[in-house]
């Protein structure tokens, strides 16, 4: 007799509504059809419910998100991300060809090293009064350098003709611009991919509006 | 007769000798053993030669390093060294375990996405006089969440006992924390893990005191 043994533990996104990072994660897992159970940080409420003891032992950096999947805690969106992709099947997050690849984890690195972390919530409270312009500066910034970049990689999606990773980070990061007031119709290629890719159910049911945590007032 | 082409161009690296995202290439590199030339990118002089018309080209977001390589242009140093990986023999820079892959990418982005971004030269530029503080809170705050994480996946080297693109990004980080006057012996596991990957060839040769933009005041 021969034994399978069946993995029936759900992974669990510890996550926030509105966080992008957060968002990422839940389009890959939507993308990819896996089902996941989400554990909602409010990064306001309480001074912050990622600061407590209890959610450091999850994510010792605190932030969101942290993700508990086969038996490992693991945080940071984009190492989730290629984690899934390489263990679970249905559709590849990352291109078969490796400049192809190069140039999707480029489009990722951009968004998620130099756009985000300049414009999250504890670096802006860190800022301050002058937040909204320390926000849009860096957005701005970040986009100018984008728009060129998917002038040349992008097809139908940020990649050439199939979603990636780069468009699981471009949605969210187009969302914080426009919460932000930058004028996103500055960056036609930009502008063009996130409404195409808005049209897709894994973009749509892992939106902002859309969580188990998002306030009565924010749903739509 | 079948021809058989074999590249001949060695890749270009635009850098600059203390920028750490350059050293990260730099060692990659040469723990796959790649002959490559160097373009020096003077950060400081003529105002920032990252800022001139000609280097947007290669870079839109007008940072260091830029890649020519097989024909593309990559920016983003963890773009670049998971390229390299991927398309060159010699030890691999990412386990691979899954799981260990997982963990070496998490690591690797706290830093280059959590730590690296918060205390570059253009962000420290724009906070002025504070700039010192601020980049010791941030490098502070890292090293912080780093410690334990470190502490549960290191062997040898950050995650078990292979060299991989963690030690890479680890490496150049306490080095700016040095420059910085962050006290690293607060963290026994970083400061370990950064005595025994300076005893590397790799890590040495491509150190910031020994390149070919090295200014001879800052030489060893």
């Amino acid at each position: 007799m021969r034994l399978t043994l069946v993995c029936l533990v759900k992974p669990v996104l510890h996550g926030y509504f509105r966080s992008s990072c957060s968002w990422r994660v839940r389009i890959a897992f939507s993308l990819k059809g896996i089902e996941y159970d989400q554990a909602a940080v409010n990064l306001i409420k309480d001074g912050g419910q990622q600061l407590t003891e209890q959610y450091k032992t999850l994510n010792p950096m605190q932030q969101v998100p942290a993700v508990e999947i086969d038996g490992i805690t693991l945080s940071q969106s984009l190492a989730v991300i290629q984690y899934i992709d390489e263990t679970r099947p249905g559709p590849c997050l990352l291109p078969a060809d490796p400049k192809a690849r190069a140039q999707v984890r480029m489009i990722s690195d951009l968004i998620a090293s130099g756009i985000q972390p300049l414009q999250n919530l504890y670096v802006l409270q860190k800022i301050g009064a002058e937040k909204v312009p320390w926000a849009q500066h860096f957005i701005t910034r970040g986009f100018q350098a984008l728009e060129p970049i998917l002038k040349q990689t992008s097809g139908k999606y940020c990649v050439g003709d199939e979603i990636s990773m780069a468009d699981i980070c471009l949605v969210p990061q187009v969302y914080n611009a426009e919460r932000f007031k930058v004028d996103v119709s500055r960056y036609p290629t930009i502008k063009r991919l996130n409404e195409t890719l808005l049209e897709i159910d894994a973009f749509q049911l892992s939106h902002p509006c859309r969580q188990p945590d998002t306030p009565a007032d924010l749903r739509a």
